[in-house]
């Protein structure tokens, strides 16, 4: 149950199918409202300056204490690009220019979506908030891949890692997935899955 | 407010900016709890079928009685493309398979983004649905440009149209807004605004 109570009237909920629905709902007992509940969207920077990329030592839970590049969810009445600039601001005081869609991935078991933005790190300040215990620029041989905070930014920075190689960066989509070897708190065992694939 | 009643323990809700926060959210004024309200993302297709178009008209308010491709809320634990087929199947009952991202559009006025697949028709059933009251195969030509149900509709199929008419298809990415020319409700008036410029 996601509502127990209607939070329009403060009455009761139940969870039902809905007419011409096909998924239980929670359903208000006293003004019958239908409260939907939706993936979220959550928006983040790969951040470059130079050969160098920004990533913050989260402050917060979870992954209290493991490097990710700046992202959060989306907030109402902003575009995805905004969201992913402000969030960055928000946990490492940098200010960005974003410079293309870089990934759009489905996280379907935690009902996420992620749209990550390559970005420009626009003059040379960043620094640590109380989101963030670290703030750093690093070379790609200093990413610390076994210290991640989650698969999506493990994923994410992966894709980058080989695209950079070539210089050619495109956008990519697909389903981040455990991908069934070792352990599933490894998050070196998580992989795009095609999102067409059958 | 978004929340008048808590939907947890039921206590009335109060306004206000939480501690470390910036925007104003639904705190509950019994168990402290913080309700966020994020953007919800919409996810469609574009089914082709040889040089024709599958198109649906809405038997639903808003924009009852205008023309869509198929297209509805993702909803939990699903992929982007995976609920862009569902919703085409409960539209039209037509099977399809999705192709690739076609546009990723942000339009922060409603708080919502759109994730819009092309798809490719599988076999050749299609029929009207209690959603949809028509459900045809139109050629290019044939598109109502002037009845569509709403702009980010418009828009995805004026860039598809475009892409076509070069066989290149690609990412599109942008916010979808009305021009400032015209009347509002002029669906022709929206366009893409590219969503890096400042």
């Amino acid at each position: 149950m996601t509502h127990r109570y209607c939070p329009d009237c403060g009455a009761p909920c139940v969870e039902k199918v809905p007419e011409d629905d096909h998924k239980l709902r929670s359903v208000c007992t006293g003004c019958n409202a239908i409260h939907y509940v939706n993936p979220k969207v959550v928006v983040g920077c790969i951040v470059e300056a130079g050969d160098q990329l920004l990533l913050a030592k989260r402050n917060i839970e979870p992954a209290l204490g493991r490097w990710t590049f700046p992202a959060g969810y989306l907030e109402c009445l902003e575009s995805c690009a905004e969201g992913a600039a402000r969030e960055t601001v928000e946990e490492t005081e940098a200010k960005v220019e974003p410079l293309g869609l870089f990934a759009m991935l489905d996280i379907p078991h935690i009902s996420q979506i992620y749209a990550v933005y390559r970005a420009r790190l626009v003059g040379d300040h960043f620094a640590a908030t109380p989101e963030s215990s670290e703030v750093q620029l690093m070379g790609m041989d200093e990413i610390p891949w076994k210290d991640l905070a989650f698969p999506s930014v493990a994923t994410s920075l992966r894709l980058y890692a080989e695209d950079r190689k070539s210089d050619s960066f495109r956008t990519h989509t697909g389903i981040v997935e455990w991908n069934g070897e070792g352990s599933r708190f490894d998050l070196e065992q998580y992989r795009l899955r095609d999102h067409l694939a059958r």
